[in-house]
């Protein structure tokens, strides 16, 4: 396994920190994406994020990042609740999945509380904001050192 | 309120008036495009107007609307029951909203009786053919009316 | 087809205005009519406006529009969601109809996510408040030239 | 009605062969392409076949089929399941429409029981693995000929 | 047990024969009521005939039968599918009851194949179009027949 | 249309009058026979009654039925409820079809409250007990009476 | 807040006594009413009884109960179960609102365990039969006593 | 039947007062239950009151009351929507039942409208706050009142 | 793999051509017998077919072909929707299976749109018409190709 | 009551012990009936064994255990999930009844879990392989040795 | 395997015999412990019974079973329902397991009908009173027998 | 905020590592224990572990963390499903809060795919074996101080 993470952001967390902060926080992409990249150097993960409004680029995305034998996390958005496709892709991938949001899903509207996605990943942490992200990062380490060994 | 309004037509409506004209109508988008512009003029708003046949496209569309402060018209097409993608970015947009469709939705198939949209929009104008695009413009103007009160 | 519209208001809208209006806006029924009168008369449209408690007389006002060959403007109330008699007679009744909501029925609470008139009408006008009823009266005005035509 | 065949492989059949063989079976997408070709020629059909990991770009294939008089042959992948839009669009295109599978979905998951497409094509032919296609191609030459007849 | 009937036609019944001939056959009430009072008298049966629109009148009346010992034959119309109140009028009401449909209530939308009057009947005829009422009245007599035995 | 009727007897009808008196009542099926031989006479009707307990047999009957140009008067016992094959005999029967229960079928557990018979029959009559089977003769006879002229 | 009751009996309450005993027990409405003014004297509360068949007359009276600013104690009888209409009425009076039943409504057919009125009253007393009407008047005083403090 | 009543407060009631007091009160559980002593003293009722997190001590608890004939006046706090064996010690306990709730559970979340005791207790008092306990006793005085006489 | 095929034509077949032809065709049974009898001899296959209107029969002839390894091409009409005794006797035939519908079962009556065999038969072919039966023995051909080598 | 067992087995048991071992065990019928013969003649039980895979041949053979006043052990087989027909014919035999499985049914596929039979049997015994035959036995012995007493 | 069995019963078992008996039957807890202690000798079993109202010692006594190797006979009373954690504790136990029931749970309320232990134990006995735990001790001694050859 | 943290272990867990590895992996809870009290010491966090079989003990465990103003990590096993009782203490305890699992609870059995919990937590962690112990630890050690600044 080598030490790499594809992090996804799925659709319209680009507008995160300036809209809606009572539910996603006041944190913009750009502050998350900065604490990811300096958690990775320190668990010695190399690192690379990307955001997609796009069922059909996230696909793309998970089957470059099961070709480079890249662990993944992802936050897929709204498509956490529907898009079969990608959990299809998510399914062929026999990297380190980790499934993260922000927000309590469970506790959000009916429809939310459901992620197609969450069967075929490895795990799942939401609920805590940025910090989603870092414990996610933290997972796929330990899951890298558990192949290592 | 800038009188600013974005008209987004989903996926398919390309093929409008041409095809099913029993369920559309007969009416090309050509027709009903030059038929809002029209209006818009004579209602005093400056009006854009675009077809996307990807999810992806319509979210980035809806996001600049935001950005814009442009109000939004849409009829998100066969989207309207399933893409909680584009909800949530119509969510995110604190413009005037109305959502359009050409047909009564709610007599038609089950799964068409029913619109991911509809709770997050201001009001919901179905089944007067291209003329519900029109009552939807003037119910813009309505808005923006009472905004600027 | 004559110009003529029956503007039919259910249950519980005597009450307008004065209850509940951060839901139902704070218009009371008197400035909503006067707002209907002006507007049939600059659209050349003849209209009766009424309020009903029960649905036995809302289903005689139905059957007395559709034999004087009068389009129907409709606002339901709670009837909207359940009752199938009031449905019966707008669906016997071939003038042009118009079902109208003040709020936004699809936000609230599930069991009025969903009209049993829906189905029966032409087209729906929902969540502008006051304009909702100004929205369907020029519905009726079109349906009316389309009908010349 | 033009002996031309349109064949659209659905999001993820990209990795078909080297991922979850025991599901998909281990030929790739290029040899089914090729018994494709080898029988669409045997057949006296003209084919042209794509794969597409988003939902705009398949509705964008099907109109075109639609407006060439071409039949079409598809594997909608995930999107099977849950795509109104694609189905929409299928709906439209009065040519011959084939729905394949490899696998048999309806001894699969609950959510792959159910195909949104199947109502609104002509038939559909599970569960013989990429058989399924040359048995979809040997249905749209007989749809043509009983047209033809 | 007298042998007199109470025929109750609910609401929308006064349109029969003139609107959707289709569905409700082409004769009208006149002419059902017609036929009713020609058998009933045939039958030695005292009837009295009425039509409602408002729940409350069909539970008043239900109430006078139950009270004068008057069998009922009631059609609810759509009231059928919801009417609790009057189901509970029918419940408390120890005479022959029976339910009549002109339409095959079985055949057509959801909604209208569950009646809620049903279990508390002694029985139901639906499906013979005016017939249903002269099967009704026979039945009510056999009942009264038997109970005289 | 000739006036010959099928009156088909459903699985354990044979059993009646001995058992379970209290929801069938105490005729046999003899007695009930006689009734129906003695009113077909009356009415001018050829009747040729059989008792089945096998789904196949019943399927067979009503072929032979609908070859001879007899109506059919069945009372497809616990079949009703979901024996499709029936309901597609009947389907394909273009006679005039009555469906019989001697118990009222709507008030009894919830898997009767269902009849997948119906939606394909004339009509249903239920609850009067051997009367049933009679008022169903005298509705065949009706519509015999009307297709003549 | 002034210590006034509306005392609400909802449709065919007017039976009870003489009809259905085991269920709703021996006494009279009339019983029920002297009972009711006897206590009400004993708390100072000012009473006014009724009793309606119509969905209509109880709107009616419970838009009058919140003009007078008089509590409402209500049986809404059967409608209990599905009257939107009603609940409308009693979410828009902000008075006292206690929803009344004689039997033990959670306990009988299931239609009748789910009450559409409890989530717009104060609370619900259930099952005590004519006690239960006492009950609710006593929680009125207390809660005119809470609102003067 | 003695004048004895077993007062059982469910789990998490010993948190009242202090804990979410805008669903709860803010009244404390002692001060319930001094008013509960004080009124059972009125009405000659001799009262013992516990409080229990456990399912196994709420249901000895009923057991003795059953054995002692001893009323018992319930508030089952979460229990009341999934406890079964506390419900079939109810239902084996041939003694007055009432159930309390503080809070008006149905206009809360959907699993706290329905509660599995109300089937087997002779009646319910839900949503006057700590005067639903007062409102009980006095149910259970007034069942005793009865079974005396 | 013996190169043979039962062809198992379910109830109501029989009245093929004759009856229904807008959901069936106009291919009498006979004729496409013989179409299967051609293409059988084409590829080599040696075929049995039958026709049975019960499900015993039909249970015994799957048991039949399992015993001669033979494959099983099953249109199972009606029975395709719940006789899971004939499911079991397919799922415990250990030979290629294949399942055929005349009519594109997905876009018909909601009860058809479930298949309880398809989850134990290999694959499935429906909607071609009498030409699924002709894909299906293709299909068994190729499985049996596929076998041998 | 005769100490008299029918002991019936269902569609597909012939197949027993040479098809699917992993689920039903590798005893044959044969054998199970030799040790169900061996138990009886031990309890003076006096048996016989029959194995059908029609519907209706199940319910005459109920039917003459009945007349025959002898107690019934039957496994239904797959019709144990939906033969409201066979379930009829149980209901009205006023024998003791014991319903047999072979496998745990409750662990299996969801359309298994439910017995239309269970509610109209004495008791049921699944889940111990051919051990489950011999329980039942010994089941009604102990019910006839009751009855005697 | 040792020839041990662990009898637990669950809640409210301890009231048997004195409450309820047309449910139940009038055997005391007692009486049947007698004969349960009466059959291990003869079977050679060494039996441990005790009877818990509480889920966590039901669970611990499960714990302790595994763990000495003991079989486990099981009555859970209402737990059956809805205990996952009972659930949990049979399922991790790798020992023979029956479950029992008194009562037929299949004929009783809806709730009654399912078991969440039913999937995680070898078989169920249900419906035969005292007799159901005799059978279950010799169900649990055949499954001995078949280990220990 | 104090660094106090309460992890609670719900039932069965005491089983962990000897039974069941391939779900829960082969870590006993002492080892994880370990784990978790190391890291505690390294994030400077109080740690006090506990495992409880019973509800009630979760209860009041719970109760004592929120009276303590620590924080709670608690992996509730099965009660995860069902328990409204753990679910209010968890509500009315306004302390950081983490849900924590073994396994990956969304790809398992239909019922362990939701938590009635997950409402009322922070946030979730879950599928990462002992390692979701410690993100959670870690999660809590970020909420401490985020309250803290």
């Amino acid at each position: 396994m080598k030490r790499r993470v594809a992090v996804l952001h799925g659709p319209n967390l680009n507008a995160l920190g300036t809209r809606e902060p009572a539910v996603y926080g006041s944190a913009t992409l750009a502050q998350i994406d900065a604490a990811i990249v300096a958690l990775a150097a320190q668990l010695g993960l190399q690192v690379e994020i990307s955001q997609h409004q796009s069922e059909g680029e996230i696909i793309e995305r998970i089957h470059r990042a099961a070709t480079d034998d890249s662990a993944i996390v992802i936050n897929p958005g709204a498509y956490t609740h529907y898009s079969y496709a990608i959990r299809d892709a998510l399914a062929s991938a026999t990297v380190p999945k980790v499934e993260v949001h922000l927000s309590n899903i469970y506790s959000r509207e009916p429809f939310r509380r459901r992620s197609v996605m969450s069967p075929v990943v490895d795990g799942t942490v939401a609920g805590f904001g940025a910090e989603s992200y870092l414990l996610a990062l933290r997972a796929v380490a330990a899951m890298c050192d558990e192949i290592k060994r």
